[in-house]
């Protein structure tokens, strides 16, 4: 008797907002009675947190492009199978923060990583399980640094958020053209005042979850 | 002034004789005045020692098979840029204790995943290095388990070591079926008597690398 389970990934640069969005989209749907799963990647099961650890983790070594490509994905299937399936198959609202599409944007993109051999990978991983909504949260590289920067304060810098400003443009341009490519993406311009950016998630959420069928709160 | 690195692999079922005959490889190159570096997978840097933890150590979670596909590729590409391909620029020796014949045979044979996804990932994670000979340490399976047991006494089984008897039959058909089809393979009795062995194995390296070229000792 479980409303049907939907899963909603959110995707953007570093510094774009992401987790309060996040925040914004589980209360949306706890407001309208559904059980929520928040999580992310890359992690989200033991297994798949002890790869994040590996991939995040500076080491005396440097980590190779095809093997970040391949623990990613590797910690993907994992999430799919020990997390996001499950969640839909019990009815919730699976909300991730990143998926397949950080993969396409930041290796794809970003490090140019052969996108064929991503989407055999994305195929492999995915194991039939496909976002119904994914929020881009879209902004200008300087914006997105100086606030993740902000935020960091002076503290631990992760690897990816060591990584030039070229990447990241690269990787936004990926973000954008997948958005253009699939009506799955809501654009989002998160470059705008948080009240407006919870406005424009919140108005998408309505259009496709309150009319369009799938929610039954 | 390099001699020409050369890169041999070794592989086989548990209990087949893999550290033995490693030991053996390596003697022999330097009584003929090479410098010989012995690794093994998946694992060899502290990156892919990392990923080897994850692959081996058994969880709370069930390691999916598509992950531990990706993982065990994520540890080869670095292993490959990391030590194999270095090994062999500056004129090594590199013997591996495992490589792509393992995931092959375990994942490929034994697992049942796409032969043509591991190919993909093989193509990903070699970055253009093959072996130049593959030991294949053959036995029967009872023979194998039971030496493998026997090794461990009453102590630690890893998640491979506790595998079923016919997970082994498909390993072991999927390595004589590799066998088959290239000459880079020496199929090695490894069921015979260890002075046997060790006599099989001296006399493919001589074969193969004082007739043949590749040697200078």
């Amino acid at each position: 008797m479980n409303a049907p389970g939907i899963f909603i990934t959110i995707e953007g640069i570093e510094g774009a907002g992401k987790s309060t969005a996040i925040a914004g989209v589980a209360e949306w749907f706890r407001a309208h009675g559904r059980e929520v799963d928040c999580t992310r990647e890359p992690g989200g099961t033991p297994i798949a947190e002890a790869i994040r650890e590996v991939l995040l983790n500076p080491a005396e070594e440097d980590l190779v492009p095809p093997t970040e490509l391949m623990l990613m994905f590797a910690a993907r299937a994992q999430h799919v199978a020990g997390r996001i399936k499950p969640g839909l198959a019990a009815g919730k609202v699976v909300i991730s923060d990143r998926f397949t599409d950080s993969s396409r944007a930041y290796q794809g993109a970003g490090r140019g990583m052969d996108r064929s051999l991503i989407e055999t990978l994305a195929q492999t991983a995915e194991q039939g399980v496909s976002p119904d909504l994914t929020l881009l949260l879209d902004l200008p590289v300087d914006v997105g640094m100086k606030r993740a920067a902000a935020r960091r304060g002076a503290g631990a810098h992760d690897r990816f958020e060591r990584e030039r400003h070229d990447f990241f443009e690269r990787v936004r341009a990926g973000f954008l053209e997948l958005a253009g490519q699939s009506t799955r993406f809501a654009l989002i311009d998160a470059a705008a005042p948080i009240a407006d950016v919870h406005m424009q998630i919140q108005t998408e959420l309505s259009a496709r979850f309150l009319l369009g069928g799938g929610d039954r709160g």
